[in-house]
C-alpha cells in the first residue's frame, strides 16, 4: 500500500532521488524508501492545479462537502494500517494517534457543513438605487471566491491533523482552492497512505484532475520551489520559526508576492494569579507538569513560560511541580533533530547564570528521549535577556518570579506574540485579572482561564493564531472554521445582468445562502 | 487657520525644517511653508498611539460612533475654506471637491453606522459541553479587537476622501485602531485643516490622547520611519507602485513584520463585446472617451485598456473615441511630477514601434497640463511587450485589438491583477460574457457591466482591491465597509469567568450584537 511514489494530479510517480524514514524510538530505518520530488514535479503539480482552480473554485457548495467528506472516509477506510504506520514514523503512541484521526476526520467534516451552509461566501447585495440623487447607485453584488492553488507544508508533530489532510489543507480545499502538500519528511509513509485517500476522493467524486498533489521530499529546496512558484497563491505551514520565516522572505520576493499563513513559535505563558497559587498550588502543579510533559511537549501550545508573584504560594507550587516532574517518565521525540533541538535549548537554560534548575524528569538512554526540564529565574532576569523568551519544543519550562503583579503585566508586555496565554485564577483574583487582559488579549490568540493551553477545540470560535512571531498574520488562525477565510478573496459584481451572476449573490438564492442586503442581514431583527 | 503646524495628539508644533505647496494651475509657491517632521517626531507621535491603543481600542460602540460623525461634523464646520484650499492645491474643479467632501464625511459616517451595528466583532460563541466524551468541551467565544496603531499614506488624486480623514483613516478609527498620518506634501494646507478637524473631534469626544497624529513632509525618510516603528501594526496606502512596494519592503524587513494594505497600479480593462460593439459603437465610444478624461484621468480606476475584437465595428468605435478625444479640453493634473510621469509614459507609447496614436485631446500650454491620449495595437504585440501593460496614470488608453474571442481571453488572462474589469455587452452576447467571467474574477476585485469602472461606490458590496499589483492584498477593500477588517484580528476566550468577558461576547449581549451560537446564527433560519 505504500511503495514511496508521489502524487501528481491523477497520477503516482516514482522519483530517480530517494530518502528514507526512520522510527524515531530505534533509530532504525523504514522501509520502503520515498520519492525526492523535484522542480520539474513542483512545476507540473502547479500547473494542474491552476488548469484545476478554475473550476474546482465553481463547484457547488454541496459538491465540494461531499468531496471533503469523501476524504474523511477514504482516510478511515486505510484503518489500521494507518495508525501502524504513524506510530513507527513518529513515536506517539496509538491512543494519541486515534485520536489524531479523529480530529482529522472530523475537521474535514466540519468543513463541509461549514460550506454548505454558505457564510463562507459572506454574500452581501447592495440593491440599485436608479433614483438616487446627484448619481443613482448601481447593483453592487460581493462574494467571496478562492484564492487559486494553495501550497501546504506540513508539522511533523501532528502527523495527520497538521499534515497532508490537515486544518490546512482541508481548510483551503473547503475555500474551493486546488492544494499541493509538500510532505514532511519525517513521516513520508503516514503522508503517502493519506495523499492516497484523497486522490481516490478526488476520482470519486470527480473533482478536476489537479485539485490535489502530493510532493515527499527531504530538500529545502523542493519546498522553495513551490512557494516561488507563480501559479502558487497563498501558503499554509506549520513549524519551526526559521522555516516559516525563509518561506515568508521568498513569497514576499516574488513578482506577485503572496501570504504566507506561519503557524511557528510560541512558548503560551501560564499567570498563576495569588488567590488561585494559594487556594490549589498542588493541583495547579499537577496540571501544569502533565500539560507541560504530554506528548513529550511537542505542542505548539505547550506551556513554556509560567509567571507568578514571589512567595511562599509559589514556592510550594514550585517545590510540588519539582516533585512531579521528577516522577515524570521519559519519551521519545519525533526525530533526532526535534530531540537535538531540545536537548541544546535544554542545555542552554541549564547553563545560564540567571537560571535556576529545579528539575529533570527520569533519564533514559535510548534513542531520541525527551527529559522534561523546569527552570526558574526572576523577572529582572527574565527581563534583561530575550533568549530566556524563546521557544525550546518539547517539555521545557521555565518559571518567571514576579515581586508584584506589576511586574507580572510587564513580564507579559515585554513577550513577543504567542498562540496562548493562560490565568488560573479564583474569584478574589478578577479585579486584578481585568487589569491584566487587555495586555494579554494584545499578545495572544487566545486566552484561557483555569485550563490548560494544549489542546485545541476545532470550533467556530477558536484561534490558533495570534501575533507575529506565533504566525506570520495575526489576523486569521490555522485551527477552526474561520481558517477557510485565508484561502477567500472578496469580488463584487456591478450591474451585471443576472443571467451571468455567479449562484452565490444571485436574485434566487439557489444554494439559499444567508446575505447582507444593504448592510443588514437577511432575516435579522437589525 | 493654516499654520504649518504638525499635529502630535492634542499638540500643534512647528518643525524647523520647511516645505512648500504649489498651485499646479500656476506652478506657484503657495503660502503658509509647512513643518518637515522628523524621525522624533514619528517616535513621539507612535509612542502616544501605542499608549492610546488599549484605552481607543476598548471604546463602545456608541462612543466610537459619535466620535467618527464628530470627524464629520467638524470636517463640514471647516466651510468653504477647505474646498478653496483644496482647490488652489490640487488643480481640481470646486464641484469635485464639494463631491469629494460629501463622500469623505458620508464614509465615516457610514463607518460610524457599522460599529453601532456590531457585525464587524464577528461575535462566536460556542458553549461548553461539559458531559461531551471522551473530553468534554470548553466555553469558547471569539471576537475581533484592534490590532494597534495604523500608519496611513493618503493619495495625491483624492486630497479629501484618500487622504488624512480618507476611507483608510475611517476604517482605522471604526476598528479601533489609533492613527499616524503621513501627511501628502501635494496638499498639506488642506491635510492640516482635515487634521485640525479630526483633533479638534479627539477633544470633543475625549478620546485618548494619542488616537490621532498628523506628520506632514516631502520626504522618503518621513514615512520609512513610521512604517518601520516598531508601534506601528499595519499600514494603510495609496499611490504609485513604486511607493507601495518601498513600504511592503519595509514592513516585511521589520523584527516583527506587519500588513501593508497598499493600492497601487490598475489599468483597469474594458471589453467591448461583438453586440454591443454593433448596436451602440459611438455611446461606448462617448462614454469611454468621457470615463478616461474625467478628473484629468487620475483615478485608480481610469480605463487604461479598451480590448475588443477586429472589425468594421470596432474601426467605427476607434473613429468615434478619436473624433470625441479631440475635443476634450487640457485639464491641470495634480503636481508637476505626476504631470511629468504622465508625459514620459504617453510619449513612450506614442514612440513604441507596435502602437499608432489614434488621437489626442486638445493641447495648451499652461503648467500642468494634461492632453489625453488614445492608441491602438494587436493583441499580439501586446502580448508580445508587458511594458504595453503598465500603467501610465492619467487621461491616456490602448486599445487592443485581437482576432477573436479567443484571444480576447488570451489578453485578459496576460493580464496583473486589476482593480476593475469592465464588460460592454448585449443580449447577445451573454453566452461568451460567460465564458470570459471567471478568467475576469480571477485578475480584479469588480468587474462591472454596461457602465465605466470611474466611480467608486462607497458601499457595503464595494470591493476596490484586486490581486497584486493593484494592491499588496487581493483579499480586503480600501473602499466600502468591508475595509474594517483591515485593522482587525480575533481573540479567542476560553472558560473566562462571566465577570471578565469582553462585552461584546458577553452573555447578556449589552452590545446587541448578531452572534453565531453554534455555527449558527442567532435568529438565523439555519
Amino acid at each position: 500500500m505504500i511503495d514511496g511514489a508521489m502524487l501528481v494530479g491523477s497520477e503516482a510517480r516514482q522519483a530517480a532521488a530517494r530518502f528514507q524514514s526512520h522510527d524515531p524510538a530505534s533509530g532504525q530505518a523504514l522501509t520502503p524508501d520515498f520519492s525526492s520530488a523535484t522542480a520539474e514535479d513542483v512545476a507540473q503539480a502547479c500547473a494542474l492545479a491552476a488548469g484545476a482552480a478554475p473550476a474546482f473554485g465553481a463547484t457547488d457548495p454541496e459538491s465540494r462537502a461531499l468531496f471533503l467528506e469523501t476524504v474523511a472516509s477514504e482516510i478511515e477506510a486505510i484503518g489500521d494500517d494507518l495508525i501502524v504506520r504513524a506510530m513507527q514514523e513518529s513515536g506517539l503512541p496509538r491512543a494519541r494517534l486515534e485520536g489524531e484521526r479523529g480530529r482529522t476526520t472530523g475537521q474535514l467534516r466540519l468543513f463541509a457543513k461549514v460550506v454548505r451552509q454558505g457564510d463562507w461566501l459572506d454574500a452581501t447585495i447592495d440593491p440599485a438605487m436608479p433614483d438616487r440623487a446627484p448619481l443613482p447607485r448601481p447593483d453592487l453584488r460581493r462574494m467571496n471566491i478562492a484564492v487559486g492553488p494553495v501550497a501546504v507544508f506540513g508539522a511533523s508533530n501532528f502527523p495527520l491533523a497538521f499534515s497532508v489532510a490537515g486544518g490546512d489543507t482541508a481548510s483551503a480545499l473547503a475555500a474551493g482552492c486546488p492544494v499541493v502538500v509538500k510532505g514532511h519528511p519525517a513521516h513520508p509513509g503516514t503522508g503517502e497512505l493519506v495523499a492516497r485517500a484523497i486522490q481516490r476522493a478526488v476520482a470519486a467524486c470527480g473533482m478536476p484532475e489537479g485539485t490535489f498533489s502530493y510532493l515527499p521530499g527531504e530538500t529545502n529546496a523542493l519546498g522553495e520551489a513551490l512557494v516561488a512558484d507563480p501559479r502558487i497563491k497563498a501558503v499554509g505551514f506549520t513549524g519551526s520559526r526559521g522555516g516559516g520565516l525563509a518561506l515568508m522572505r521568498i513569497a514576499a520576493a516574488r513578482n506577485e508576492p503572496i501570504p504566507v499563513f506561519a503557524e511557528m513559535s510560541s512558548i503560551n505563558p501560564v499567570i498563576l494569579m495569588p488567590g488561585a497559587l494559594a487556594a490549589r498550588g498542588r493541583a495547579l502543579a499537577e496540571g501544569f507538569v502533565q500539560s507541560l510533559t504530554m506528548g513529550a511537549g511537542q505542542f505548539c501550545t505547550n506551556p513554556g513560560l509560567v509567571i507568578a508573584v514571589e512567595g511562599a504560594d509559589l514556592d510550594a507550587f514550585v517545590a510540588a511541580a519539582a516533585e512531579v516532574m521528577q516522577g515524570s517518565a521519559p519519551q521519545t521525540m519525533l526525530s533526532p533533530s526535534i530531540h537535538d533541538n531540545f536537548a541544546k535549548g535544554v542545555s542552554a537554560l541549564a547553563g545560564h547564570a540567571a537560571v535556576e534548575t529545579i528539575a529533570r524528569g527520569q533519564s533514559e538512554t535510548g534513542a531520541n528521549q525527551a527529559v522534561a526540564a523546569l527552570f526558574q529565574t526572576s523577572a529582572q532576569q527574565f527581563l534583561a535577556d530575550v533568549a530566556l523568551s524563546h521557544e525550546v519544543f518539547g517539555s521545557s519550562s521555565v518559571i518567571v518570579r514576579c515581586q508584584d503583579l506589576g511586574e507580572v503585566a510587564k513580564v507579559i508586555a515585554s513577550l513577543e506574540g504567542q498562540l496562548t496565554a493562560t490565568l488560573q485564577l479564583d474569584d478574589g483574583d478578577v479585579e486584578a485579572a481585568r487589569a491584566l487582559l487587555p495586555v494579554l488579549a494584545d499578545r495572544v490568540g487566545r486566552v484561557l482561564a483555569n485550563g490548560w493551553p494544549t489542546g485545541v477545540e476545532v470550533a467556530h470560535a477558536m484561534v490558533h493564531g495570534g501575533p507575529f512571531p506565533a504566525t506570520s498574520d495575526g489576523r486569521t488562525t490555522s485551527v477552526g472554521t474561520l481558517a477557510i477565510h485565508r484561502f477567500l478573496r472578496p469580488v463584487a459584481f456591478q450591474n451585471l445582468p443576472a443571467a451571468l451572476l455567479p449562484a452565490g449573490i444571485a436574485d434566487e438564492n439557489p444554494w439559499s445562502v444567508a446575505r447582507r442586503v444593504d448592510g443588514v442581514r437577511e432575516g435579522s431583527p437589525r
